[in-house]
């Protein structure tokens, strides 16, 4: 029996995750027996044992309430993109770092020793050019962007907390999301599912890098089935994986198009629209990462190719 | 001329500072024409030109007073040390990072293109157990106290403050200090400061440490100074030189002990009284620091050997 709390429930993983609970009734071996949903709104998700907590996570009587029913996991998957933490300054902070520091603050004065088991979205963020050709979890992340400084300041956060034994955390560093479903985002990496998704709907789409830009990419499948596996790792978590990246599939633009080719036809190919000068180039995105510590405990990862990445968005977009 | 301002100015680092830019009435070529000096509590530091803002630095207002006269350069040389981060766990947080990140909100938000020279305060408590021998700029800090976990979060947050133009930012990574005036302090590396000054004012002090227990330090005088130098750099700080681990002597107890003996008798080594087992050994502390680029960025350093710390001490204690 567990019960589980999501913040973020209504954002594109976080929906996912919900979804996927419900449809299971379980998180891995355990049965789930109570699911917190928490957002800013609420979604049309319902479920058997399932309740919404609505209210701003970063407000100490939101999170409160959610830590108040004390659930054994909390997924923290709330944030605002890259695009929209660089550009909204104080929305960013206020999304992808205060919720994060309102819930370890919450759990602490909970008292009663209680310590959830605590699974962050982190991301490959991160990491900023310049980029090695391989990163390795030995190099040390210098985020480029206010959402990747965000992000290390929260797995910093989480590993002082866990590490004083008031909560049990880990942050998955995780690939860029492709194909993410929904409308076009202009974010700096949306592309990579711009390119896909719009064609396959019989949209155009901006192509801003060259066809050699190389990335790292994991299916929205792939990163809940991430999260869940760091729910059932056996704790508490080891110092040196309280913050990993995760397996993901390193893929060039030329790739990507060509399985778009394969699998739909050479036609969807123009349907984009490529911008002239190309805006990024190879220097401009992590291409591959050894993702060491993840792989040795076991997470996984549902891809292989880039078709499968096309064939994913196929399978829920258009189900048999 | 320039306008320079000390947050945590009746602290250790803070009042040396200030006492040493009274003094010079320069930030190296440049005359001092105003000096704001702020801490909760003003101390009896007075010069010409000089005034105080007297408040918490975590309170939007108190730094909006200081942020208000637009000062050139403003040194955050604020901070709670280790042992009391580690403690009095709101307390770390809220000195040792909320006081950074409204100081950085202070000058976004304080329009006009405004952009100061931002010197912060950090510490190589960044870096945790375990050590590599030679900690060289590349080597990953990744914390193991509260105390590190703030500096590293502050370092962050004043990069992308920088990499945004609200502010030029500099994070130095200070050795150690030795010999730390005043009291004897039960800090973790407090004991490097206590044995030698306590047996040179005729007190008792208390070893926790093995004699093989290496470690980096540095003088207030040289922290000071380096301090200074990063004020003066030309600007703007290049992004990798944003958080850098400054120059130190590497020592062990035992050459500090003998340097101790050498200058001021044997005797003196009778008031040292030693933990049985000691609860400190060599693999809890960073025994040495490559600091490459604070090195090429011409960073100084006062000592060279252990018997300078006992004479840097004896200097300002018994003045001839």
């Amino acid at each position: 029996m567990a019960s589980v709390a999501i913040i973020g429930a209504s954002g594109m993983i976080g929906a996912s995750l919900a979804r996927t609970l419900i449809t299971r009734g379980a998180l891995g071996r355990e049965r789930l027996d109570a699911l917190i949903l928490s957002d800013i709104r609420k979604s049309d998700i319902e479920g058997e044992a399932t309740h919404w907590v609505t209210g701003d996570a970063a407000d100490f009587e939101t999170i409160d309430r959610l830590v108040a029913s004390r659930p054994d996991v909390i997924f923290h998957v709330a944030a605002t993109a890259m695009g929209q933490a660089d550009s909204n300054f104080s929305i960013g902070y206020h999304i992808n770092f205060d919720t994060v520091r309102a819930t370890v603050e919450a759990i602490r004065l909970a008292g009663d020793d209680y310590c959830p088991r605590l699974v962050h979205a982190s991301s490959i963020g991160v990491y900023g050019a310049p980029f090695p050709a391989l990163i390795d979890d030995a190099v040390q992340p210098r985020p480029d962007s206010s959402y990747g400084t965000q992000k290390l300041m929260s797995e910093a956060i989480i590993a002082d907390y866990s590490r004083m034994g008031f909560v049990d955390g880990i942050c998955l560093r995780l690939p860029t999301i492709a194909v993410r479903p929904g409308e076009a985002t202009h974010g700096n990496s949306g592309f990579f599912s711009n390119i896909i998704r719009e064609p396959l709907e019989g949209r155009r789409a901006v192509l801003p890098a060259s066809d050699d830009v190389r990335h790292w990419l994991a299916s929205p499948e792939t990163a809940v089935a991430q999260l869940i596996h760091a729910a059932n790792l056996e704790g508490p978590i080891p110092a040196e994986a309280r913050a990993l990246v995760m397996p993901g599939v390193s893929l060039t633009v030329e790739v990507l198009l060509a399985a778009l080719a394969e699998r739909a036809g050479e036609d969807l190919l123009s349907l984009i629209d490529r911008t002239d000068p190309p805006v990024y180039g190879p220097q401009d995105f992590p291409a591959c990462f050894a993702a060491e510590t993840a792989r040795n405990l076991g997470f996984p990862l549902l891809e292989e190719r880039a078709v499968d990445f096309i064939d994913g968005f196929l399978r829920k977009r258009f189900p048999a």
